[in-house]
């Protein structure tokens, strides 16, 4: 999707993290002007306060699944997913610029990132693991440190806000590690375009409810491409999903297979219908 | 259930981490020799060549969603699940015997342990974040110190093995974060009071796949207590699912349902049929 103009962003996290590579990535080729919030909590407030426009939040690993409290953010503060990118996370030994790996003793991150690296560590039993707040942190710190025993693993967007040079490149065991970050904001915004809906459902408590809601998704021609089941908090057995399913909410086939929902005395909120991100593979 | 006997069990983490605590709480009453492994995939590898009887892994947390890689590796690894564990996450700060809070400036813990704990933080300005590389490895370190101005973020059960104390209990924020445990081994067990199934689906790539197969657990009666639809990688548009559901699978009931699956061209793995636990709210 093309997008121009001039737009205030924020972020959870420092830059180079990897929900700034979603935001760089998102918004490519507009001119933004960026804010960093330490909690994905701030970043929604902002949001809702209209301090920014948009705020970029992940809601799914393909290794972890999907990120539960993000998507209770977006529910419980009324605000609206209008987009969606997904990133390839890449790790990368980043260093002082000149640093060889002979030289290089320590290497910061993430405990998660050092983990994600764990055939790179074995095969360099030289490297001491050293645990940091978060992978773009890591890099800030050992960029202040001016010293090549020392290196960080972020990914390659750490490398230029902190003046350090990718020396290795996908140190990752696993090469097939996305996330999957959603474009929030106050206001839904649907462009004619949209063919993903992001719903959370919450059926009555009786077996077989799920499979008549779905019925109405099948008799319609609806595809889910996502539903991950959540229980209700302090009440067992009950739950509710969340779904994404593709289509506009303009299109006949969609309203009618909302409509069943009803019928069926399920639940649904809309978090958004959007665009749906072709480059990666969640 | 009641359990008696003398057992092998492997976990990953150190004595103190949360699976060291569903291990214990699972197997309590009996006599337990206990190996601490550095990832997973030890802990499998361990479980296959038989060098201990059971594994404890993590494989769903109620605010992150299901932990996909355990998934992943139940079922490359042919390995069974044969019990399940819900364990409260607790957070403690724990300290050398006889610290008082007013000495305390430097908290260690995993950046999540951190996290999970900002509300405390934000109340105790005085208090540094030190990142480590987990929460009993944190309780481990500050043991090692012998210093008051030191503290830990740990559950109350990395206390006893590193000979701290528990300052203060519960500074979590969110007062309800569960992680489920399950019980792995290499042969299969199935007692007769089994009453949960977990199983991973994959469905030809066709719309309404999905509700086809739920219709052969509804016309059987079958309860589902937990879905979550994962991509298959390089294969966009097709997804596997893991599922629980209740019942035995001496059940008429869950045999025929399971019939249904093949007949929508659906292939199934059980990874497991097992005592659900009824202590938790996962």
């Amino acid at each position: 999707m093309l997008r121009s103009g001039t737009f205030h962003v924020g972020y959870q996290g420092v830059p180079g993290a990897y929900s700034y590579l979603a935001m760089k990535q998102y918004f490519a080729g507009c001119t933004l002007t960026a804010e960093a919030y330490p909690s994905f909590d701030d970043v929604v407030e902002a949001v809702k306060e209209g301090s920014i426009q948009y705020g970029v939040l992940p809601i799914e690993n393909s290794s972890t699944g999907g990120i539960t409290t993000v998507y209770d953010l977006i529910r419980h503060n009324d605000i609206n997913i209008v987009g969606e990118k997904i990133v390839k996370v890449e790790h990368c030994l980043l260093v002082c610029p000149g640093t060889r790996l002979e030289e290089v003793r320590k290497v910061y991150s993430h405990p998660q990132g050092l983990a994600q690296c764990h055939a790179f560590f074995k095969a360099h039993p030289e490297l001491a693991e050293c645990p940091y707040t978060n992978t773009a942190k890591a890099a800030q710190f050992v960029s202040g440190q001016k010293d090549h025993s020392l290196a960080a693993i972020a990914g390659a967007q750490a490398a230029e806000p902190y003046g350090l040079e990718v020396l290795l490149r996908g140190i990752q065991t696993n090469q097939s590690n996305y996330t999957r970050f959603v474009i929030v904001s106050r206001q839904a915004e649907i462009p004619p375009e949209a063919n993903k809906i992001t719903l959370v459902v919450s059926l009555p408590h009786k077996p077989g409810s799920l499979y008549h809601v779905l019925g109405h998704f099948e008799q319609h021609g609806i595809n889910m491409t996502n539903i991950e089941s959540r229980p209700i908090e302090g009440r067992p057995w009950e739950y509710f999903f969340h779904m994404d399913i593709t289509g506009h909410l303009n299109d006949a086939a969609v309203q009618a297979a909302l409509a069943g929902l009803s019928l069926e005395n399920a639940r649904y909120k809309l978090l958004g219908n959007y665009v749906a991100d072709g480059s990666g593979s969640v």
